[in-house]
C-alpha cells in the first residue's frame, strides 16, 4: 500500500476556489480508489527553499508517493492514470489517443481560457485589459468551438471516459466567472457529465473543505 | 518497420522559422533512429475539413504511424520517446521524473515565453502591448530564473539527456528574437549543449529546407 501526500493550498480567494490544480490530482486519486493525505501550505511555505526543492516553480500541487516526488498536475494525473484501466486504457492505440487529448487539454485549450480568466480576475481595471480583451476572448471562443466540433455526438473525447476527460473538464471549469463554456451546449453537457462522477464530487468537496476557515480567523 | 508521416508547414515567415512545433517531433524521430516522411501543407490544406479530422485545432504537426493518428507535439514526442531508452528511461522513477519535466516545459515555461514572443512578433505596434509588456517580460524572466536555479550545476534536467531536455530546449528557442534566455548563462549553455546533438541538427536542417523556396516563387 503506497503512501501518497498531496500538497495543496490552505486557503485561496473565493474566485479561484474549485479551480486550483490540486483538484485534478485529487480527482484522479479518487477514480483510482487510492488513499492520500494532504499537506496544506500557505504563502510562507510556498516560498520556502524546502518547497522549491520539491516544486521548482513554487506551484501547487506537489505529490509525494513513498519518496517519489512529482509535480505538474498533468504528469501526476498521468502517473496515477496508468495504473488503472478506468482512467487509461492498456491497449496501445487507445492509450496513445487518450494521451493526445491530455496534452491537448493543457496545451491547446487551457492556455486560452486561462489567459482570459486571468485578465478578467486580476487585470480587469487595467488600461491594457480593455484593449486586449476582445482578441483574447475571440481566441478562447475559437478553440472552444473546435473542441465542441470534436465532441459533437460523442460522450467523451474518445470511446469512453479517461484521464483526458478528467483534465479537459478541469480546464473547462477555469472560466467559471462567465458563460464562456455554457455558450457551447455540447461542452456544457460534457462538463456536467464528467463532473457528475462521484470521484469528482469527493475531490471537489475535499479541495473546498479547508477554505471554510479563513486563515487567521 | 513502421511508416511515419509527419505534417509540417510548406512555408512560414522567417521570424518563426526554426521554432514551429514539428522541430520537436523531427528531433525525437532522429534521436530514435526512425525513418519518416513529411507531408507539407499550406493555409488551404490547414483549414480543410480533412485536416481538421486529423488535427482538430488545425495546428502543426500531425503524425500518422501506420494509421495511428496523433497530434500535440508533447504527446507525439512522448509516444516516440517511450520506445527508446535514450529518450526515456525504462526505470519507473526516472521515467516519472522525465515526464514531470516534459509537462513542466510545455506548461510552466512555454506559455510564458510564448506570450512574450507573440506580443513582440505580432502585436508590438498595438497600444495594449506597450502597457502590458513589462509584466509579461517579468513573468517570463521569473520562470526562467527558477528553471536556471533547477539546472544549476547540472548538465540536464535529470541525470542524463531525455525527451524532457528535448522539449525544454525547443521551448527555450522560442524567444529567439531577443536575449531573454542568454541573460541566464546556465540556460544558454544548456540550450547550446542540447542543440549540439547531431539529431537536433538534422531535424532543424530538415525543418528549414522547404523554406528556401517561397511559395509562388
Amino acid at each position: 500500500m503506497s503512501s501518497i501526500t498531496l500538497t495543496a493550498f490552505r486557503w485561496v480567494p473565493p474566485m479561484v476556489q474549485g479551480i486550483v490544480r490540486d483538484v485534478r490530482v485529487r480527482w484522479a486519486v479518487e477514480e483510482a480508489g487510492l488513499a492520500y493525505q494532504t499537506r496544506l501550505i500557505g504563502p510562507a511555505e510556498q516560498k520556502s527553499e524546502e518547497y522549491q526543492r520539491l516544486q521548482p516553480f513554487g506551484q501547487v500541487p506537489a505529490y509525494d508517493e513513498d519518496g517519489l516526488v512529482l509535480f505538474e498536475s498533468g504528469a501526476i494525473v498521468m502517473h496515477i492514470a496508468e495504473r488503472v484501466e478506468s482512467l487509461m486504457p492498456q491497449e496501445p492505440t487507445a492509450r496513445a489517443r487518450a494521451r493526445v487529448w491530455m496534452f491537448a487539454a493543457l496545451n491547446s485549450i487551457e492556455q486560452h481560457v486561462q489567459r482570459l480568466t486571468e485578465l478578467d480576475l486580476f487585470s480587469a481595471c487595467e488600461d491594457w485589459a480593455a484593449l486586449r480583451r476582445p482578441a483574447v476572448l475571440e481566441a478562447a471562443q475559437r478553440r472552444l468551438a473546435m473542441l465542441a466540433h470534436s465532441l459533437e455526438g460523442k460522450e467523451f473525447l474518445e470511446e469512453r471516459f479517461t484521464a483526458a476527460d478528467l483534465l479537459m473538464t478541469t480546464v473547462l471549469r477555469i472560466p467559471h466567472h462567465m458563460d464562456l463554456v455554457a455558450r457551447f451546449p455540447v461542452l456544457e453537457a460534457y462538463r456536467l457529465r464528467c463532473e457528475a462522477r462521484p470521484a469528482f464530487q469527493r475531490a471537489l468537496a475535499d479541495h473546498m473543505a479547508p477554505f471554510a476557515t479563513k486563515p487567521g480567523a
